[in-house]
């Protein structure tokens, strides 16, 4: 697998580099970022953070706006953060142009529908094939952690839950926690996986916690003036969900912030000092 | 003069807000944006440090990419984020759309040609109008910084130098440091200045510089592989103007860096804390 090095950036004495190359889990052509923090140029083997950015974004608006880079160089780790959708003019998006679905909105999931399923296999993506592609390009010690917002938050949540072993932290940003039961994840669960909700259940980080064995500390972030904090976000049912079968989950409700990148970029810290403790232990 | 809220997000404690207004100077409705760090609601008067940004560029480059924030709310830095240029369906622009011209391109001077003239006056705008708004609307110390980034970068030197006492502090990433004698000065200062290069000199950082009373250190950033380096930057012109006149500038090569915000963001804190001991001592 030939990876195509699309731009490369000096960051806080690391690399930000994007790469482009073909995908065999999307049947397209992919562009990823990866940042590389000065340890990597030392010999040393590092984790890597997986980073599943939300709705309309690409692999940029987490690298351009997080201010992740200071943090990540300080504690050496590799962040990964794939597009969100496959890409390319082969790919069926939304019938009506929306921004919720299709092109963007990829939900992290294996579309078993057409005219989708030859192309959204977001899941074995980010969970398969782009981790094989890390691990045989970068200097990496094995330990993978998973984390996101919104869109890529219920992705980063449904990555790990349904893969145990395969993620040694997990945390989420403002995670649609609940998509089953919202409009967002209604509108796509029933294009991409069709209509048997039962099937659906296999792609609701609240319905897979409440029957996960592994027992991996989450760290759930999320503001109190959200826009989409009630119709959409519904953490309340994730947090229920954790309780019920006893794992253990710290949810903020952090006052006065929103659902955007100056939310993420107030508390990456915390969450990149979540994942380096346990991915560094 | 009333301001017009356009958004508001929490950061780091504080707020990062923006609002639009008519320019008296500039003749035209103008946006900028300010972070308010947490002492602001706390009854502290607090220093104010203003961003200029590059050609094509907005308010929103700098407290999106820069990273800013994290150390502004630490130190208690109020920082003011303002447009690039005039705006709206009555400013003329590049007359063939060109990016580096006009609209997105005011270049922090007082045009003395037409059609340019009546609107494009971000010297004034900067350096007055702006200030004075945020002094009557904001819990303002009166110390005020000045930086930037390439066409920013001159312009926060050439605001500083022309005004001597009315900033305590002054420093620039990448600026473009000899405008009349590059690519997009050149352009620049025929359009909006005339083909007498003896005015020129009024707008031109390394001539001020040489000719300058005030003795503010000037801390300045420049990355080694920025594409723009040779033709448009030549800090060394600056350089050699502050040895000759015995100005203290800290000229700092950082080796790998490109023109990018992933270059300011590896250094924005080097700078906040420049001007935070300069302003709050």
């Amino acid at each position: 697998m030939t990876l195509e090095i699309v731009s490369s950036n000096k960051s806080y004495g690391g690399w930000h580099k994007r790469y482009r190359h073909r995908s065999t889990s999307l049947n397209c052509d992919m562009v990823f970022a990866v940042y590389l923090p000065p340890q990597a140029e030392q010999g040393v083997k590092l984790p890597v953070l997986y980073w599943l950015s939300g709705l309309t974004c690409t692999d940029e608006n987490f690298m351009q706006k997080a201010g992740a880079q200071r943090l990540a160089a300080e504690l050496g780790l590799i962040i990964v953060a794939p597009d969100t959708s496959p890409r390319g003019a082969e790919v069926p998006g939304d019938p009506d142009n929306a921004w919720d679905f299709g092109l963007g909105a990829g939900f992290y999931l294996n579309a078993t529908q057409e005219p989708y399923a030859r192309h959204y296999r977001m899941h074995d993506y980010v969970v398969h094939e782009l981790p094989a592609l890390i691990e045989a390009n970068f200097p990496v010690s094995g330990k993978r952690g998973i984390s996101g917002h919104s869109m890529g938050g219920h992705g980063a949540l449904v990555c790990a839950l349904r893969n145990p072993g395969r993620y040694q932290s997990l945390s989420a940003f403002a995670p649609i926690s609940n998509p089953m039961a919202c409009p967002w994840g209604e509108k796509a669960f029933s294009r991409y996986l069709g209509d048997d909700r039962a099937r659906w259940r296999e792609w609701d980080a609240s319905v897979l916690l409440a029957e996960a064995t592994e027992r991996l500390p989450i760290l759930v972030d999320q503001g109190d003036r959200d826009d989409f904090l009630a119709t959409q976000l519904k953490p309340e049912v994730l947090q229920a969900a954790a309780k019920a079968a006893g794992h253990s989950l710290t949810l903020r409700l952090q006052p006065g912030y929103d659902h955007s990148y100056y939310f993420i970029a107030s508390f990456i810290g915390d969450h990149l000092k979540h994942h380096a403790e346990a991915l560094k232990g």
